[in-house]
């Protein structure tokens, strides 16, 4: 579903979503009513009317745990037997079923593991086409109106947690999933400058870039406020080493 | 302009090429008959009948020099001057110019940091608004099904001349302009998986993924065949580490 913006889907995934004969919906948490309000516009634009939806719920899950993987891979296989319990109660043989990921389902999302999941156990025979749609690095990059790479060079995607491990040694760092201001914990920040974007694509977007000394505390600040304000925040920055 | 295929690009590119009053192609080598045709299928299908094409001529470029980002940077320098004088001259005041970048304009294209410089060296007073496109990493991704990133990892992006010196460490790396077998040179072949694609999203597609060891040299003769028939040829691939 891209980055929010009906217009940031592409036609082939405005055709499937045409196409589909029942949604599946897997909200949860503070962005669930903003979910909904945006998926509400994608259907009523490019969905037969009347789809129906169908919400999955979610099996609990541990946030803080000893082994953070394996509990990710507990925790997808019990979705998988939610999913596969609701695909087998609510699609006939030959529907087709959609799943509205935000941003690309190549990046930091699960669905594509747990429909893997779903297959390889044998819970239900279904073929998975993958529709890919704009991500967030995309939104950000095109708002800044910067490559992601330096001339030649390489681009590091990591998530919050793992940025200080690993920014010795690259030049251009993406950073996901960053819950609170990692940028905050990297060593000579004088050395770098930050593009940062929150809600991007969306009517709510906000966007700060320049040399990380100089605006990384505005940023922790706008983050606070805007989480603050409307519940949650989905935000992305890139690390780029000054020249 | 996405992957290629009309169907790749988002409602938000559609509607700026139909916004277009000259598009500029920048094409040179052995793709350019094929990008031209795509172009016209994207053309036919988005812009406003009779739009003005202006081709702009490249500069020569040194492909071996001893200083590789000096030489890009001399080369982008003189390919502002080139796109200066054709947006001077194309473009009455209030006019929309149009470039369509393969792929996505954030990872390994010029042509932002061409208009960077053609604006920051105030040759032309233009506004720059980038639509994201998807990129070849998405199509490979969904070619395959996958998530790129393992679960809560990082991915890295690099080059074919930067693989090997950049692997250590890493566990999903995503490589990119490897005009050969990069893939052939890394050490323990046997602890990866490839994930590779070529002519993503169009009607030459080829895709082949299993261990380093059973399929790179698989690939290295599928590539070589697939370049001679065709003339060029585009790949990208995924590296990931056996669990």
């Amino acid at each position: 579903m891209g980055v929010g913006d009906p217009e940031s889907l592409t036609y082939e995934a405005g055709r499937a979503l045409a196409g589909a004969d029942v949604l599946f919906t897997v909200d949860k948490g503070a962005t669930k009513a903003d979910l909904n309000a945006l998926r509400g516009e994608i259907c009523a634009r490019y969905a037969r009317p009347g789809l129906r939806l169908v919400e999955l719920v979610e099996p609990e899950r541990d946030r803080a745990p000893a082994d953070y993987a394996a509990e990710v891979r507990r925790w997808h296989a019990a979705r998988a037997d939610v999913w596969a319990r609701a695909l087998l109660a609510e699609l006939a043989d030959g529907d087709r079923g959609a799943f509205l990921v935000w941003g690309d389902p190549a990046l930091y999302d699960s669905s594509l593991r747990i429909l893997d999941d779903v297959r390889s156990r044998g819970l239900v025979d279904v073929d998975v086409t993958v529709i890919p749609g704009i991500s967030s690095v995309q939104a950000l990059a095109a708002r800044h109106r910067i490559a992601l790479n330096s001339i030649g060079g390489a681009v590091h995607l990591t998530t919050g947690r793992r940025l200080t491990a690993e920014v010795a040694g690259q030049d251009s760092i993406v950073v996901l999933l960053d819950g609170a201001a990692a940028w905050r914990d990297i060593p000579d920040a004088d050395r770098w400058d930050i593009y940062w974007g929150a809600y991007l694509g969306g009517p709510d977007e906000i966007a700060i870039a320049g040399p990380l000394a100089e605006v990384g505390e505005e940023i922790v600040a706008v983050k606070q406020a805007a989480r603050a304000r409307k519940g949650w925040i989905m935000d992305v920055y890139l690390l780029r080493r000054r020249p």
